[in-house]
């Protein structure tokens, strides 16, 4: 009888014990979230002291005064026991760090899918854009109308048309989220700038996979070559700054984008030898021209693939190890140049985790 | 013997149960973090549309574009079970959302800390701020030396002289991130614009808690005006734009501040009576002069303090429920102007959660 007595209990204990264990794995997937720490800060910058001394009594008079910018600003979250590598996402041009956050229709983005997975995320706004907005160059804000011009160029469609099968949602509210998210520079782009805060957070840090976006290509390299602690580098839709070694530069690719024509830029061989060094994965999403078009935007991304590949080349000709996966070929459909919060985002997440698996980064 | 393998199994058994118990209830302290939910968004805002067509061959010209401005950003996180009312966050002039994240020396913010508590929070950058950075009016960001002007407003001391007992982190490096943390605007401020954004959001989740900064403050009463479904207003060392009805508006207050005289704004009766409906609190911090002085930083905030318990008092006599609470005059000393992330930022929580429950807010 009390033989009974503690067997009951003993099976209650650990049917409550178990149930405890199983809501803790949930949680990696669906469920609730669990953080061991989140928080903020800036890292990088410069700062500009004004010579003389600062007069309480003339406050407003720069001598002897300080101006503190050109950082980024950083959001970070730890689940417990996290993964090996944390994961640093810097997004692209006109965007924040809110691009890896809630997709347009309201979904997890990056941020979350990841933070489940295991992995402590950091995320960028980067010198000069949103949270991150003190700038040591002055600028003018003009505001524009061109917003079905973003539209085209991001290939969720040609305005007003969608792509057949798109993954962008269709909904109103969902796109007008996507305009609102993008953001105006507070200074002028410039890619060693935003590369040395990168590489400061990656000091910081002690080590991490950088996932970039777009602009932020370029800046992914440069920060993995100022930096031997970017442990891999993930490159969605890149598409300026492909950097070659001196003498190996390909001719521009000429196309019928409103960029104008695609050049590559030239690195000593000793900065491009770094980046043979490391993992490096390159995505690109759907409607992307396979031959030269007037269909401006399909095009832009056909000089994009082009040069991407030709790049990839080169690193593994320097004995490197750089992919470039062209989504469609893989028969993953209808991406636009935000495929990380396309309505198959968890697909897209799914082929990065393989990815860092494959090169035991995670 | 067989019944003692039991037990020591149940003892086994129970004592995880009981750590994972334990575990959980830390979890709302120090410990693990857990959320049912996290996300962003755009919410408010207005649109510009230019008269035409677009025309995909001619994709730069305005005809037919869009521009979607002035919305405010918003970053969201929920517990699991959350109180009653969310808590809406409104940083000051020159800030971010960031005020409330981490703070300068790295410490939990009100975000962590409330989150911690069992509360939704939810954290603005205003229109033309931060990661909200699109705007329909344009502007000129033009690097300016005047961190020491800020420190001294700021009330960390006069500069370079820390205040005795001053609540704000003695390093450099937490002094540098404080600096770093300030963004300009992207457009001009306008507490109209902000407040029909805030309101917008309001109305998004269905009631919830204002908590203000500053600035902020004055949006704050805006707010509350626009919607009832703001159910109280915490107020931070609120200084401009004090609502008082038609025909009860104070006297300038002088000071040696270095924005001049200190007015109220009429509006009204009608209007101000809808803050007569809710509890409202406003807390400032130390080193605020109780009589009039040359030294302008605390000359500046004793207008302030001044003209808040005018306002509170004028709230009170229609029947409001407005206080200002002076924090050295219940014992805590030292507070600057972000009494929210100074040193006792935890006393300034149980403050604050001390206001919500006796409103039965929590």
């Amino acid at each position: 009888m009390k033989q009974q007595k503690f067997s009951v209990l003993l099976l209650t204990g650990l049917t409550l014990l178990v149930s405890a264990c199983a809501m803790n794995r949930t949680s990696r997937q669906t469920g609730l979230l669990t953080l061991q720490q989140q928080g903020s800060f800036l890292v990088g910058g410069t700062s500009l002291t004004e010579p003389g001394k600062f007069e309480l009594t003339n406050a407003l008079k720069p001598q002897g005064q300080t101006l503190h910018g050109d950082h980024a600003y950083v959001f970070y979250q730890i689940p417990p026991n996290p993964r090996k590598y944390p994961l640093v996402f810097l997004h692209g041009a006109a965007e924040s760090k809110k691009t890896w956050e809630s997709t347009p229709d309201g979904r997890e983005g990056f941020q979350t899918i990841f933070l489940r997975r295991g992995f402590g995320v950091y995320l960028l706004d980067q010198p000069r854009r949103g949270e991150a907005g003190k700038s040591l160059v002055s600028t003018t804000i003009t505001p524009t109308l061109d917003e079905q011009f973003w539209f085209t160029q991001f290939r969720i469609g040609n305005y007003p048309d969608y792509f057949a099968g798109s993954q962008f949602p269709k909904d109103t509210a969902s796109l007008e989220q996507f305009f609102r998210q993008m953001t105006p520079n507070t200074g002028a782009f410039d890619a060693t700038v935003v590369s040395k805060a990168c590489s400061k957070l990656v000091d910081r840090i002690g080590g991490g996979i950088l996932i970039t976006h777009s602009q932020g290509g370029g800046v992914g390299w440069f920060t993995a070559i100022k930096n031997e602690n970017v442990k891999a580098v993930v490159a969605y839709e890149p598409f300026s700054s492909f950097v070659f070694p001196a003498g190996e530069l390909p001719k521009p690719i000429q196309s019928t984008s409103l960029f104008g024509e695609l050049k590559g830029v030239e690195i000593p061989l000793s900065d491009f030898t770094k980046l043979t060094k490391i993992p490096i994965i390159i995505y690109y999403g759907d409607n992307i021209a396979d031959q030269p078009t007037t269909v401006w935007n399909k095009d832009h991304w056909r000089a994009g693939l082009e040069m991407a590949r030709l790049w990839a080349a080169t690193v593994n000709k320097h004995g490197g190890h750089a992919q470039v996966v062209h989504l469609p070929e893989i028969g993953i459909k209808g991406n636009t140049h935000f495929p990380f919060s396309d309505l198959n985002n968890i697909q897209i997440a799914d082929l990065m985790a393989k990815f860092l698996k494959e090169n035991k980064l995670d």
